[in-house]
């Protein structure tokens, strides 16, 4: 005769339900109006979605993980919820599409399950609700680092999607916002990390507040890349999420090209005097800095007219051109050329840090 | 003067383009036929997906991690690829839909980088061809731990995916395949990383191979569902990752109904005599062992003469039924009813084992 099961009081759901169950009630607060594209969303083994015709689906899936990504104890938790959904929104804005569903995989230390994760929802629910993102499905689980996996979903009209492989010699390329003030932020972050406390000497706690927040809740341009693919303006496009050297490596790369760009041209974030005289260059922010998320576009010379100065008070900046050949270029304000490396954030790389 | 750039030799790909690229080619080997619904692949800011018309996409998530899912040292590498990519298309199968596209995002330890990340790869490429799907995206870090992120995409008839939520008292229970079978190989597995070669004494060198294939390289059974799906047979379904009595829980709660199953229909595992001799028992595995991935369905009671009693070579075992009220309960071969507890695989309670 079999064993009988193990007694207990009574049916009741899983630990990892009564999580899911809390990060969708979470998240449904935040949701936009019904749409007829979401057929059926957190708590089945997967989602239903519902295609309109005419449209393709663009799709991205991107990490965020404890000690690789951003160090815990330096930041709010608000800043990692709402960092991690805007950097994995960026991507498909990089494509010129409008991202519509997320899907939130979870990996959650010891003691992060109660008010830390409270407030990193309400973080990631604050950019879900700025970036109209509906929460659709997802993955829970411990582990003994946070780790967000975040996969993204959005769409766009058949054939528009606005790829990197598309630059050729003779385009313009130009870059959306400042370029640095995030990595700016970062510096601050580290150095209040590390006890520095010299690094934000002489600001103002507003001053410090609005230097931190490119960094901490930043904004995507997202109205930006879609009003580029619907009037096909660019021939390419990417994000600067790991800073402009290595990201327009990776443009120049995929689209079998060169670049050259000016460094007096780069819209630098500005610094203030206090920190640069502590050696906190704009212009090393501005070319290896990530997380910035503006767009990086090459527009071939013949509609370069038609790009506008700026966008909705954000500045679009024409900072050099594609040429021939496979080198990328940073000339200097004497007209110096000089080899431009990918040095950026790399996560296989050690980072180096002032 | 702004200070130049960073002196370089040339403009390089960065180590996380080159490992992208490496994942890339080794899953080009492996992809199916060219299909108009992949528009773009891995390489982008994100994939480009085209829908046809009349149908509904399916999207999944699913966490591997090293230490919490898994044990690498006590794994082959080939093995941690394969499940962790049948893992999450089960999912998918579940729905009744089925799986094409994969974004698989990856964070290594140091030294996983070369011929252990290969070995990984060629498993889940082989899962992958089995399955019939195309990676399309992901993301790459490094971290002290491996984590494996897995999307999956698939695609269904509008409205015909199988969800949790429809079960109603009277209906038929249902499983398919055997149960226990993968928590049995992971028995074998954990005995001998804890130097307890008593659990393999017995066992010939092909019989323990045959123990441990479910476990390792499970079977993931897409076509059932799809078939399933397809004659709108189940009015409920789930897949049985987590142990029958945590996924029967799942369901029955999602349908807002209770669930009796007859301890004595359970469609066990065998278990050789030596391992039974040690006090593994084919009915608790088959009650609370994870990974079995087959599915649990429910089927109305006029429908119930149309299931077949298997499928292809996988059998289909009427198991219960759905009752009034929310209680699980298990009955036993006197006859006797007690409640059954979900003792599955739940990430955030300590895992009992013997």
């Amino acid at each position: 005769m079999p064993a009988p099961p193990r007694p207990v009081r009574r049916a009741t759901a899983t630990a990892e339900t009564r999580l899911i169950e809390r990060i969708a009630r979470r998240f449904a607060r935040a949701a936009a109006a019904s749409d007829r594209s979401l057929v059926l969303g957190v708590g089945d083994d997967a989602a239903i979605l519902r295609p309109r015709s005419g449209e393709d689906w663009v799709i991205s899936a991107d990490f965020s993980l404890e000690g690789v990504h951003f160090l815990s104890a330096a930041l709010p938790p608000q800043a990692i919820g709402f960092h991690a959904l805007a950097r994995a929104a960026s991507d498909l804005g990089a494509m010129g599409a409008r991202p519509e569903f997320f899907l939130l995989s979870l990996a959650l230390p010891p003691g992060r399950d109660g008010r830390w994760l409270d407030r990193m929802l309400e973080g990631m629910a604050r950019a879900a609700g700025a970036l109209r993102l509906r929460l659709v499905g997802g993955d829970t689980t411990r582990s003994p680092k946070l780790v967000l996996a975040i996969t993204v979903l959005g769409r766009i009209a058949r054939g528009r999607a606005l790829r990197r492989d598309g630059a050729r010699p003779s385009d313009a390329l130009y870059v959306s916002g400042r370029l640095g003030a995030a990595a700016l932020g970062l510096t601050l972050i580290l150095g209040r990390a590390r006890r520095r406390p010299s690094r934000s000497r002489g600001l103002g706690k507003s001053q410090e507040r609005r230097l931190l927040r490119p960094q901490l809740y930043p904004s995507i341009p997202l109205d930006l890349g879609i009003h580029l693919a619907e009037r096909r303006l660019p021939s390419a496009m990417i994000d600067l999420s790991d800073g402009l050297s290595s990201d327009l490596a990776r443009l120049a790369r995929s689209s079998g090209v060169g670049a050259r760009i000016y460094l007096d041209r780069l819209p630098l974030a500005r610094v203030p005097a206090s920190l640069a005289r502590l050696g906190i260059d704009p212009l090393e922010l501005a070319l290896h800095g990530g997380e910035d998320y503006g767009l990086l576009f090459s527009v071939p010379a013949s509609r370069a007219a038609e790009v506008p100065s700026s966008f909705r008070g954000t500045p679009i900046t024409h900072i050099g051109e594609i040429v021939p050949g496979r080198r990328l270029l940073a000339v200097d304000i004497a007209g110096r050329a000089r080899p431009l490396a990918p040095a950026g954030w790399d996560p296989f790389r050690p980072r180096r840090r002032k």
